[in-house]
């Protein structure tokens, strides 16, 4: 009897946004799994903090920030290794996700190295496109517009042809482009919203014309053409 | 002294998708609102049953499913005023949402005529997008992909063209468009995966070769070209 895996999504950073299902399973989880970026504090497991039992057993993968992909691969075989040898041994492990598990979720990679061998159950989280958009207060969609999902690094043309051909976007991953960003969106003629750390405590909401230079990972922008539930 | 009007996600629709937050609101609830689709049951309503308080008020807005618009404003338009008049005698009013508030939920049409007046919260919530991955154990999206969320019923150009421009396509409203973007998936060379009902107890997870033409409203396709965490 091998164990199962779950990859639990947390939702954005506020604890209260953890679901019932992915609460319940983190509390009677006797192995717990998450990332940690390049040695430092695990976001996943600070957002889990106060449903891990005491005498949990814990899985860290420190996974590095660098853009060669070889060292982040060489973490999560690791990761791997050690969460088969748990599920071998015929224990669940409990894999902690900021968000949701599929959606730009490190888990994905857990999932491509174990899905074959172990039975693996997905728990989705709230992501942090809604969450902005709640913080925010705009709605994000109505009726038959399209909303699309667009990472900040993309390049220019990319990000233009994008930017034109959607309803609503929600630019993620913000970080270091945020200059270049406003500066596509203001040549485009859109006006933007710019949310930092939705959710946790140092949580920022401003105009995009108003947003720091110095923008963290854990920013996005929202634009809306349309979402008006009066037409 | 007004109440406080929250806009409660509830995810996908099995309970145990329900944020803590949530399900901490709805239990408190004095006053509990809902939408139900031309006079029959409220799928919010039955997704949050064992939340409400047995002596919760509950205000339900019939919404009439025509192409018409009016009739679907008139009843948001009552909704909206006695909603209003629980908030100006100082009652918080907890309006349930399927999904999540902001993203294609009839919440927007009550937070557009409440939003001034009162004080508004947004919770939100676990989205029929995520849900349906997790089921269908898809990843959606990985580095810098970009997806989007189509409705089901946009006109053929529009759909190829967004179908052609991202890498991964979420297609909403299904329903009665499922013959129209099969062959419209198969004329791009894509292929699908059809979900209906994600989370609930009648769920069906099927490749879009074999999915029911007489697909229910709350019906999916999932198309991912990449989603690779290998790469």
């Amino acid at each position: 009897m091998t164990g199962i895996l779950y990859g639990v999504g947390l939702g954005p950073g506020d604890p209260d946004l953890i679901t019932r299902r992915a609460a319940r399973l983190i509390e009677q989880a006797e192995v717990v799994a998450y990332p940690s970026l390049a040695g430092g504090d695990s976001l996943a497991r600070s957002i889990a903090a106060d449903l891990i039992a005491p005498d949990a057993r814990e899985i860290r993968m420190d996974v590095p920030m660098t853009r060669d992909r070889a060292p982040a691969q060489a973490a999560y075989d690791a990761g791997a290794d050690a969460i088969a040898a748990e599920l071998g041994a015929g224990r669940d492990v409990v894999c902690l996700c900021e968000g949701d598990p599929f959606l730009y979720g490190s888990f994905m990679y857990l999932f491509a190295r174990l899905r074959g061998r172990f039975e693996v159950e997905i728990v989705p989280g709230v992501t942090s496109v809604t969450a902005c958009a709640a913080r925010a207060a705009m709605p994000l969609a109505a009726r038959d517009e399209v909303v699309t999902i667009l990472p900040g690094p993309l390049p220019d043309d990319a990000l233009r042809r994008h930017l034109r051909a959607a309803d609503t976007l929600v630019v993620m991953k913000v970080g270091r482009h945020l200059r270049r960003l406003r500066m596509l969106l203001s040549e485009e003629g859109l006006s933007g919203t710019y949310i930092e750390r939705a959710t946790l405590g140092a949580e920022r909401v401003l105009p995009l014309s108003e947003a720091p230079d110095d923008a963290p990972y854990f920013s996005m922008i929202l634009i809306t053409k349309g979402a008006d539930p009066w037409l």
